[in-house]
């Protein structure tokens, strides 16, 4: 976003403050550049992460119950409604079975405004000035400033991506180099964040890879924020792993899940946090302040879809639907002939264009300069093929985005029909390699 | 909230940030003290000020249509909803005339997950380290940790209450002592907090107060919080001025509403910024990092309640009942023989408690050790009248909490047969005068 336009621009009565300097929060971001207002009117939107279908009708049935309820209209306790709570205690506290005991409500659960406000709120409530956070990349953009705007500093460590020759490599394929996860804590190190599934790459971190970031966590005394929103889709038997279940890893970890992720509902900003009281108790001050609480009719939806999700077998469906919907789309690289990194799980799935041979005088606005190959073959493909995509570099640092450009971004968190209709269309991609 | 627990709680493993140790974050707080839970089963909550009614039929049935949608299911665009934010701009922009033109949907219309989000998204964007942030006493007390974590300081300016002999006091009878105010001014002030309708006094700034606030704020190039989430609620014909039109304030002055005030929908968690792209912008950077974006459904809804509020007569209705809420409570404390200053706006009245002669060996809970009157009157009513309310020295700095000694604050957002049931309990007070 510009904050000031064009070379006339006054300069504002009130400066705003440094920390909008940092963590690129007034760089023009990925998702305006390739904003649906930008592209062709019948482009086919694999960019956002959204559904193009609602949440289950006995969710939303939920939801209206709760708006003919009085209390439900009103303020939540900061922690969250003690329905949600209970929901989330009885869904996962089997998911935590070295505790042997059910999770504490009061404690050990708190209820954000979103997976994202309760990540906020943990950095508000953790982060000294100066102090370090890791973060593999390609990361989840929004961890960048959301660090830097509570003083902290990120520290990047790649996923190190598949070979250009590799054959039919899955996310499995990109990997840590634990030497260079080890050469990256200083004495200022805080946290790690390990996002389990993995947006964008779609790798579910093993459990030997999730024991090593363990020992560095345990060596050097830092947070785990283990950022677990996809958890649910997880493809071909992988088993998600959580990294709080690891031997001594439950007191310094916070998981983080997403009603929006699980009940196709990324409009309804309700998330939760999962972790002992050391570190819920300071991030319950924390989001107390920001938000003061969460919306209550969705909390109560919320809560009725964990509750009655086991009843619909509602995650066992929904993982078969998403792995259908994956498999339309790789199905489409594949006849293509291009490299993708078939996803374990979440619902993205990344694109090797390093073969697509873009014409080298096709026209990109001004926005475009200066950034990768990933940027303008996404450019491209919206605009020729007719469907959007997300390219990858935006999701590394400076020094690492040659590491990114390889790769753009489809998101497959959509219903068949549009699927298929952008596998088609991306069939003309082939006069292009 | 206590972090640690007992003589032998273990230090965390992971100190949380020292920011948590500033704006009072982990002190106590009045809410928690004067929580349903350590009260009598049957005490009338008039503490916190939320309603004891739904929102209106017709809002809530917008809600429900928006959960049938897809689209207002998933993500918002970070500035809000379109129709949101048109529907604030159909409403407000008469009520700002001087800028002879509607207000602009896409920089001066900013939806935020509360008015209180808005406000932390605010101070996130503005305050630079050390800041000074001007607070009126006495203050909405989420104020100060939210200027507190975002490394801002927070300045004291008390409104002074009517003598104890005043009769018949107003809410008017508060007054700024504004020599006090620009004696309050250093190098370091960035902002005025000013908050008409105020809670917890109901005073409704004259435009003579607000003209002089605004000759301080032009002079010292200060930005003004207007804070105005209870405007539709004014009542004897009190006229609520909006600072933001007095001559050279649209551009230094942020103005801030609320659905969940509006529309008794505390839980929705809608609220909204209006003012200047200069302020705008750097807002929405923010609010964009903090929670990404606002829920969608109750946006929606929130919507409805302003497009059709003027063909329901709604806020006309609205200020109509709550001027007769006021009335049961306040004719119950002319019978006492009380002083209370009449509230011109807002749902809260102040009562003076000097008067109450609470039993010397009346037994406190240790919450209370060290607490002033008005705590103790507070326990004492809730506990033997069975009326709970909130003392107000917690609205003041240490230093001054003398001042708000003298008054307990009584919500009357509720419905009629609850206040009259507390009107007609509070007549027991008369054995402790």
């Amino acid at each position: 976003m510009a904050l000031a336009t064009g070379p006339n621009a006054k300069p504002p009565i009130i400066p705003f403050s440094s920390r909008l300097e940092t963590g690129r929060a007034l760089a023009l971001d990925v998702w305006s550049i390739y904003n649906a207002a930008n592209l062709p009117a019948d482009c086919i939107n694999l960019g956002q992460g959204y559904m193009n279908f609602p949440p289950p009708q006995w969710v939303r049935d939920a939801a209206t119950e709760a708006l003919n309820n009085v209390a439900s209209n009103h303020y939540s306790h900061p922690k969250g409604r003690i329905r949600l709570r209970e929901a989330i205690r009885d869904y996962y506290s089997p998911q935590f079975p070295h505790l042997g005991r059910p999770l504490d409500v009061e404690n050990e659960i708190l209820v954000s405004s979103g997976a994202n406000e309760g990540q906020y709120a943990c950095w508000t409530a953790f982060l000294e000035a100066e102090d370090e956070v890791i973060l593999f990349e390609p990361f989840f953009d929004q961890y960048l400033p959301s660090i830097t705007f509570n003083a902290g500093v990120p520290v990047y460590v790649p996923l190190h991506p598949p070979s250009v020759s590799a054959i039919d490599p899955t996310s499995d394929d990109w990997k840590l180099d634990f030497d260079e996860l080890e050469r990256a804590v200083t004495p200022k190190t805080k946290m790690i964040v390990v996002n389990t599934p993995h947006n964008p790459v779609g790798k579910v971190f093993t459990r030997e890879e999730l024991e090593k970031i363990a020992e560095v966590a345990k060596k050097h005394n830092l947070l785990v924020m283990a950022d677990e929103v996809y958890e649910t889709l997880t493809y071909d038997g992988k088993e998600h792993v959580r990294i709080a279940n690891l031997p001594g890893m439950w007191e310094r970890t916070v998981t983080v899940g997403s009603a929006g992720k699980m009940f196709a509902a990324t409009g309804w900003r309700v998330g939760w946090l999962i972790g002992p009281p050391d570190i819920i108790r300071p991030t319950l001050a924390a989001t107390t302040r920001i938000v003061f609480c969460t919306n209550s009719p969705l909390q109560e939806a919320a809560a009725a879809g964990l509750e009655r999700a086991v009843e619909f077998q509602y995650f066992d469906k929904t993982v078969k639907e998403y792995a259908e919907r994956r498999d339309i789309l790789v199905n489409a690289f594949k006849k293509l002939g291009l490299q993708y990194s078939l996803p374990e799980g979440g619902y993205f799935v990344l694109l090797d264009i390093s073969k697509v041979k873009v014409p080298d005088d096709y026209p990109y606005p001004d926005s475009l300069k200066g950034r990768g190959k990933d940027f303008k073959a996404a450019w491209f493909i919206a605009q020729e093929i007719g469907v959007s995509t997300i390219p990858v570099s935006e999701f590394y640092c400076e020094g690492h985005q040659g590491i990114g450009e390889r790769f753009i971004r489809f998101a497959f968190c959509k219903d068949y029909e549009l699927l298929r209709r952008a596998a088609e269309r991306l069939q003309k991609l082939k006069e292009y390699l």
